[in-house]
């Protein structure tokens, strides 16, 4: 729809988006090496997403925190270094593919492990 | 932890923290009369978290996409004007109270309907 709503035509369910919940565990080098900032790029462009803006903060332990703002939706994550883990979220609304931004984090992280959760936003019932 | 993990004393359960899902609809007013900047603030401090960092575009329809950088995680938002709808996400490690944000800005915003879902996130099983 025009407000980038979803509408599927043989249910009639509408939502806004799907949000992916992804846990990530172990990789063949530390968190520390990998360009975060870039990974939200290109796991936007992936997903056929426009990434408007995005921040990363950096802490003293080495741990990052990062978010994008994109038209649709955003894309965040949180790394823990030391126990080699990384919290992603992506909400996609429109005419995108959140599953192959998904797909492209794993990948590009070399992660050992993951866990994937999705919903939709957005159902009134 | 000193990471921010959480670790539960009798069950030995580990995990980074809380992620809240929240779709939330119907208020007294337009969502455009919300000073969304303060509410990720106030929501923010009355968790118990440290808001670092907070970034919020304005779409041409009138719809606003938000996010906040924590020291303990993240807030996002994104409101569909139209449909008086808005999704957040709340996601919290450490010593704070995630509820209580949620609490808060649904009262704020004088939602009349809500749902929410709550996730352990880093659980390595």
């Amino acid at each position: 729809t025009k407000d980038h709503f979803i509408v599927d035509d043989f249910t009639g369910e509408e939502y806004a988006g799907h949000h992916f919940i992804i846990d990530i565990w172990g990789f063949d080098t530390s968190l520390r090496d990998f360009d975060f900032d870039r990974i939200l790029s290109k796991a936007s462009e992936i997903a056929n997403a426009k990434k408007l803006y995005s921040h990363v903060h950096k802490f003293n332990d080495g741990g990052l925190s990062g978010v994008a703002v994109l038209e649709e939706s955003h894309i965040s994550f949180h790394t823990w270094i030391q126990r080699e883990y990384v919290a992603f979220d992506i909400f996609m609304c429109g005419d995108t593919k959140p599953e192959l931004a998904v797909e492209y984090i794993k990948k590009e992280l070399k992660a050992k492990k993951s866990k994937v959760k999705i919903f939709k936003r957005g159902q009134y019932e």
